[in-house]
């Protein structure tokens, strides 16, 4: 049954880099498809730039510096924001949310910090306001989670959800060279860029993890609520002692809900570089590639895997965001609303349950294994295995510690405690392990 | 920002088998949650069963033989079906959507036929028709299909997406047993019916392949445009034999859009074992698993990956759906309309561009391979590798041909050919090969 065509509903697009570059390609070239699946065509009104002398393949009537003017117009219905930043572009987007006009956008720190003012602003206007390219480029993965499990119970979301350090993590694997030579190869590649502190240092998958939290708990949780470490300090050393437990290492956006002693629920959210065990379906997400795990009350685990990056694919999540809400607009509906009802509280890494891997350089003498052992059992800390690597004839030897899960404080200060004895010389590696049961 | 509470919402529950149950419980024991999230309570009104004496852990009063007349009270707005079968079930849908009550269904063989007839029923109403269950079970597949590649264009769907057959290849790769004994083993263990003939036959398979290719391509596919093998004539040898081409061997769905040799685009949706390199990212997913793989000409590679059935996951599925019909309900609102504009014309299995592994008994003498070469040359078929086996004694030898891409009608007439060679003794299996790019 074809729908009747309606009046032609009105583009705005702020930020021609990468991404808005393919999407005004798409809204172009696939015009024809689009009108048929929104039910009305879609029409580019303005592009805002920040240089409009630029040559930009696309009509220079089309270009703008004004963006707040652009967003104004009566005959934009739709804003799609891919210019990034955090001001002006929080300015811009409560300004087109306040005018009843429905928001797609793929800035993930705006999100991560911003989402609350942005849906009550969208909640007050009934207007939409969608952010699928946001998390994992092209990999439906915020739909997903707010429709198809809107029934269910999510209980852990840990997604590989950046490309740059999956890239070197996974090169450091293959090749076994270490993180300041794979680094360099990701920057001759276009993989890192000039100044990578954002992704090695986990700032984008907090960000992420803070909207997964959102999303999966229907709880509010901001950027400052994830606990973060970067992978600028995992050896090759971690990656060959990871491969002697069948584990691999990945950077991990992990959210996860669990009941607390006190039998209340909360919820956590934290990046890491954690070991996973290689028969873990995350293992195997190599390269630039991005993966989303969600382990659900009654779905059970299930994976989304794709292309987490680049500008074609983070286009195509934010046209599939443009065609719903144009088909809103179109049939006077709208999308899920943003749902923070659940309110969890957010749990601080200290009170998080997790498995630690210890790496330390020790005395080669006879008692060093047991004192190290009462370190962790004086914490109720139990260990789950021990290895013992080739002497190093200068340093002593080598203790390798994988632990049961406990609470990360006990973990920490186990550390803590192994720093100040006298048979440990150093503490080289402290990572955590996820994917297990145990 | 917490919705308003509006009134409650009638559900009418059809069927309680596996998934009914489940589903039913959730909507009892997760009521709070459920109320959050749509914006009101759901009550079920009423559960029709064929047997209202057997004791279901549910108030009894709820139990009615009679579906119609729960249907149609005028306190239920939405009912989920999950009887199974055609008839009456096609009849109650029907009445259901004709009425303005929204349907979420998780009845693949019904829709494989009807979808047609209840969209357009949906839409004459404005009522909402789910089905998320229908396809790879708790696996969000076809909201992501349906609504994050909307503004994007689906080249290729390739799933897992029946668990009793991927647990028999998966079964036969690991412990190099033939068909029947894990057959055997899967009925058994409960992953295989006492008349296995839908899933080992590929039927239900492909009944999702034409649900999938109807939504992937905006286009009506039934099961009857679907061409079907099943999996009843793989042997241990092929499985052996794909190992060697670093191959296994699944039961896949395909989706294809393609372009003809007259520029025209077709689709063509089938079902058959197909070698899938190892390094593929379906060649991983084993046992009772599904997975569904996605190219789109943006989004690039995606993979969604899950339970495919069971009663919790399928009824995750169904209660997504049913939460997304409520919050249009209580929002007035619509989810995505059935959409077959582009209405592309099915191509027959001999129109489709495949390649093919062809395993033949030889005589064992000089000149053999080039006859053998001869029958593919003849029809312009370019073969990739030839192997050949180890000599057996009483029956000359074991030659396996890998071709390139060429259309299937020319590949099927040079295995007719081939059976009709003097040197040929017998073709032992033909299978295609899938997911490579030559």
């Amino acid at each position: 049954m074809t729908e009747p065509v309606n009046r032609e509903l009105g583009v705005a697009l702020l930020g021609m880099g990468t991404v808005g570059a393919e999407v005004a390609r798409i809204l172009i070239d696939n015009a024809d498809d689009i009108t048929a699946r929104v039910g009305a065509p879609l029409a580019i009104r303005g592009i805002a730039v920040r240089d409009i002398a630029k040559d930009r393949g696309v009509d220079p009537a089309l270009l703008t510096t004004d963006a707040a003017s652009l967003i104004d117009r009566d005959d934009v219905d739709i804003v799609i924001e891919v210019m990034g930043g955090i001001e002006p572009t929080r300015t811009h987007m409560l300004r087109a949310l306040q005018a009843g006009k429905s928001v797609v956008t793929a800035n993930k720190a705006l999100l991560a910090e911003y989402t609350g003012e942005l849906a009550d602003a969208a909640n007050r206007a009934r207007a939409d306001l969608y952010f699928e390219a946001a998390v994992a480029g092209a990999i439906p993965v915020i739909r997903p989670l707010q429709q198809s499990l809107a029934g269910d119970s999510v209980e852990l979301v840990a997604g590989i959800v950046n490309g740059t350090t999956n890239f070197i993590l996974s090169n450091m694997a293959e090749k076994g060279e270490a993180y300041e030579t794979v680094l360099a190869e990701a920057g001759r590649l276009g993989y890192a860029e000039a100044d990578p502190t954002a992704d090695v240092e986990g700032y984008d998958a907090a960000s992420k993890a803070a909207i997964l939290a959102s999303i999966a708990f229907h709880t509010r949780v901001t950027a400052d609520d994830v606990y973060r470490e970067g992978i600028t300090s995992v050896t090759a050393a971690d990656i060959e002692a990871a491969k002697a437990f069948d584990c691999t290492i990945k950077l991990l956006a992990i959210c996860e809900r669990f009941t607390d002693a006190a039998g209340e629920q909360r919820v956590s959210a934290r990046v890491y570089p954690a070991l996973v065990p290689l028969k873990h379906p995350l293992a195997s997400v190599d390269g630039a590639y991005n993966a989303v795990f969600v382990e659900a009350e009654n779905a059970g685990r299930l994976m989304f895997y794709g292309a987490g990056a680049g500008g074609a694919p983070t286009a195509s999540a934010v046209m599939g965001d443009v065609v719903m809400a144009a088909r809103n607009k179109v049939h006077s509906g709208r999308g899920p609303l943003d749902s923070v009802y659940a309110n969890l509280p957010v749990a601080p890494i200290g009170d998080v349950h997790t498995r630690y891997y210890v790496a330390m350089e020790v005395a080669d003498r006879p008692g060093v294994l047991s004192a190290v052992a009462n370190e962790f059992s004086a914490r109720n800390v139990s260990i789950s295995t021990v290895r013992q690597q080739a002497d190093t004839p200068d340093r002593g030897a080598r203790l390798v510690i994988l632990t049961h899960k406990a609470p990360d404080a006990a973990l920490s200060a186990t550390v803590e405690a192994l720093k100040n004895l006298d048979v440990v010389t150093a503490v080289s590696s402290v990572l955590r392990l996820e994917g297990t049961n145990d």
